[in-house]
């Protein structure tokens, strides 16, 4: 297979570094151009990004001349990691211009014809490409959820289709990453817990019910389940804990949903995708575990951990869990929505 | 008055410690006898303690010979800070010696006939005392909640008292201090959460009910409320913040509860005991708060922080509460039992 | 004596803030205005700070318009906790138009005529207000030095003069509050060292000679050393610390130094100025101490801490010194300017 | 070639692990023999150790049977992680008993005709095996310097080569790890900076008078250099930062360092060693680099790191240094040496 060109649209922000170091090595894409804001456009890559990571810019990138946000990119298709001020115009823009827009911003995520995508979760959802119209030829937008829902999602899902879930009480811990470079100053969370992410709570309540629902012909039906959310942010560098409680429609152990997590039918198993994870969730028995310094990483950052599962002594079971959140909650998720859509015929064909 | 002579059991220890400190100026109480292990004993107390603190060591304190944990003290009431370990029998000792014991240490927490007390809660309970009978003559022993049950109870009696409550959702983000000294490895929490606490969720599943139950003669009933609690450790200095979810008996709004907060009849009022704090809870409208790190001492460690009241999609109200593990929670919780019992003439007379 | 009214300029930023606080309960000085940027100006203190700190604002503070830096002040001087940016300017306006400027901006620090001051180190500096001339009636400039410059002086002075100094090299380990606010991302410290501070090794360089040196009239003639400086940032949130090293003119053994720094003769004892600490300098023999979060507030964060006196295998002496970076080493210490001023009757007279 | 049967002593501790964890894959080398204290023994491995690491055990390892620290292990040579309490008589019995030790431990580094080892610094020392007599047969010790000391002495080397040095200031930032587990607690390093690390300035102002030494039959004589060590512990991971200042023999400039380190002949190059990083030494330009969190592990931790050459005020050049304190600086840094041993013969020829 002839390696696909993506672009990458915000692609010297937090999200954007991200794409630009997991795609480095990709073996189906190919980073073909870089955009960026105004400001940074014509410079090269390394003259323009305040490159956070410790690792060096990868070498094929690092001369790469920035490009603004125009839909004229040399590319087959981009990856967005826009913030959201900005990507309901742009990305429109590409989509309206005939490139598929793989984004990470929150602004089409509930949009009724646009897939939210978490591939082991609802593969199926992406069929409402077929009823986006832009104008243009071919272009589209799909999204992958929030940082904070994605962890969620994925170990609700097995739980979901076993015994069905009717509420979810959640208590999340949250890293530091999610908030973006320079996001939270040193001196608001350095041995301090910040009982407040703007925004995100919101997104933790509605999300999941889309992720969870049902494609009906041009739209999604969304899952009936109430969520409470309640987020704050503690001193970490990456990784999203979760405390999960679970009313369940039908009665099941602590040891039924162990196993309904480990035997889990993933849909990506025995597709190659370069970005599925395996195992696609990790069930921990050791109760001091799943910890975010310890396996946010895990399985590259795409795995999702879960431990602690329990009953639970007002709603039915309780659990906890950890998935990486510029990973699989952001750029990762992002490319292995790429990554699918190629084995569906909606990218590249 | 005549101030009362305190001794101190496990006076080296973090809690003992913390007794050490917040007793050095109190009007009321005069720390007479410092007791710790036979290898602290014949020591002076600089020598056999490893001194936590950044405050030198109360001058009066200083030099004061530590002797070991035998009914032989020179003080009217001891405070117990001893490890759970060898508070049962030592405890015991003292109390069928005739001396008072004021307990932090959970041995004795759930006796029937022992007062599990938080003054500003459920001082009545302290009529146990009546009801106990260690063969000696007037021994006693009171004890105070652990320190993430405090928090939560103090902020749970006004909505109690006001709108009745079916059933508690906790989710803990606690303090490392809560663990003592050495306590946790810096090699485990640095920039990490650990999602286990060894019997620490089923205390705070379990204590509650006891402090908001009902004196019934010799012994207390247990209120019928549920409570699912998951307890996780935090790079935190001091100071446990709670996501706590409630479903109420009758129907209160987030500005009801907030209000029952507010307007709490608090039983010290008035009574002038020097750690009872002003306010006993306060109530933060700014949704970033509280923090640990920029609450937990408020009130001299004794107020307790709510924040975030607000409706739940699952349960019917949420909010937020901290409390000072190793004031309130701990050697402050028991000082104020002490001034408590002073008050009703359990103590002194 | 009647309360002196205080103006503080850039009151909504980190140094202003500090001085809101510090001047809460000053028993010499009220503030009487506030001024901060056009942005700021007409609201209330309340409204237009993002206040930082863990404690209230002080309620006297709290309601009081903010007002434009313009020197139309109602106050008898002015603090000026300014931005570099905009303190050469604005500081030199106030001057003009007849206020005393008690600054903690580094403008002014070096120039000429402007004393660079700290109270037990060089008082007689004080003397060059009456070489400047603004052009107004009775304006002038006094400075402090940078935070991390004023710890080192003050364990340096009483060296100096018992022994003399050569040269200096000194490692800092700065907390995070130095940056101000929002200052440094939590991404870049978590868990890090930065081994870079831009600007501060120059100022850690410079300033002590002036600090340091005689008082020649018109002028300060510099003192003769050597510095070497290495500045890094470690996740800290108050108290530089500082390893040092000394080449001396005379020979002192690690016990002379001690003695040196025990027995320094405080030009500010008996004065009863209330920001004086008592000690000016704690010595520690234990060699654990001093640490920042421990000891940074000894003496309300005004007295400086040494320890690990050593000889030295490269130079001829070694020490730890620590100091409280917002307190000493900006807001309180020019405060305690600006009571060696009244004492010296160059303020309030 | 066959893989050597490496067995490991104090396989269960901080550094056992490491090596545990370095040696999974080693292309020379296979774990054949697991040993530690009475306790572990007979236990397998995964219920004898505390596994730190957030990495899984190795599954070869993991059911491995721990046996006792005795000298009937099946292997070719082992690798010493063992606690310098017990190093000292248990190296020697292995020694003894005819097996090559590659130690970690302290106890024998300064130990005249015993190689203190760095691969690209003093190959040659190795020699020193053949003044080894142990009574028996092929038995000798190697041991690695000091975790502090090793980062110092490979950016000195270079240095050392093109323009001699004759004194050393070094003032450390040391990482959480180089303690050992469970090592500090985090009640003493959150938010904080320990200026004391027990023993620590010793070694780190000795060993690398020997390792920068010269060979002289049986035994190194010791370069004539001063070193002045302040060693200060930081709530860092991984990663021990130096600040250090030379004086050096003959002039060169800051740009002229930077070449030396950069175009450094080392010694290594060419010979394959699975742990030989490249490049050895990694030259930073831009000032705020090299951080611990991001730069320590370049390499595999086994680069070492070296940033803001300057000229200096006091000695003549200053730098920073950074090195990986547990793989170079411990368990990798005997894995090299035993590969360097190898590669010259002295062991499994």
């Amino acid at each position: 297979m002839q390696k696909l060109k993506a672009g990458i649209l915000g692609a010297t922000g937090a999200v954007g570094q991200q794409f630009v170091r997991l795609l480095a090595d990709h073996p189906w894409f190919d980073v073909s151009a870089l955009a960026a804001s105004e400001r940074s456009a014509g410079k090269a890559y390394v003259d323009a990004v305040n490159w956070i990571g410790s690792d060096p810019i990868p070498p094929s990138i690092r001369d790469m001349r920035v490009q603004e946000c125009k839909p004229d990119l040399d590319c087959d298709f981009v990856f967005s990691g826009l913030d959201a001020k900005v990507a309901g115009d742009l990305e429109a823009a590409f989509a309206k211009a005939g490139y598929p827009v793989i984004s990470n911003a929150r602004n089409y995520r509930m949009a009724e014809n646009v897939p939210l995508l978490i591939p082991e979760v609802n593969p199926d959802h992406a069929a409402l490409i077929e009823h986006q119209d832009w104008g243009g030829d071919g272009g589209f937008i799909v999204t992958n959820p929030n940082c904070s829902t994605v962890g969620l999602v994925c170990a609700l899902k097995p739980l979901s289709d076993a015994f069905g879930i009717e509420s979810v009480q959640v208590s999340t811990m949250q890293a530091l990453s999610g908030a973006g470079y320079p996001g939270v100053s040193s001196l608001d969370i350095l041995g301090n817990v910040v009982p407040y992410i703007g925004g995100e709570e919101d997104k933790l309540e509605t999300e999941p019910r889309k992720l969870l629902g049902t494609l009906a012909g041009d739209r999604i039906e969304m899952l009936e389940m109430a969520i409470s959310a309640q987020c704050n942010r503690v001193p970490v560098l990456d990784g999203h804990m979760e405390t999960v409680s679970l009313r369940l429609r039908n009665t099941a152990s602590a040891e039924d949903a162990a196993e309904a997590l480990r035997s889990f039918d993933n849909p990506l198993a025995g597709k190659g995708l370069p970005f599925a994870p395996e195992p696609f969730i990790h069930v921990f028995d050791d109760p001091r575990y799943p910890q975010p310094r310890r396996h946010a990483s895990l399985g590259g950052g795409m795995t999702v951990s879960v431990g602690r599962i329990r009953p639970c002594n007002v709603l039915d079971l309780r659990m906890v869990v950890l998935s990486h959140n510029t990973i699989r909650g952001a750029a990762g998720g992002a490319i292995l929505n790429a990554e699918l859509l190629v084995d569906q015929g909606y990218l590249g064909a």
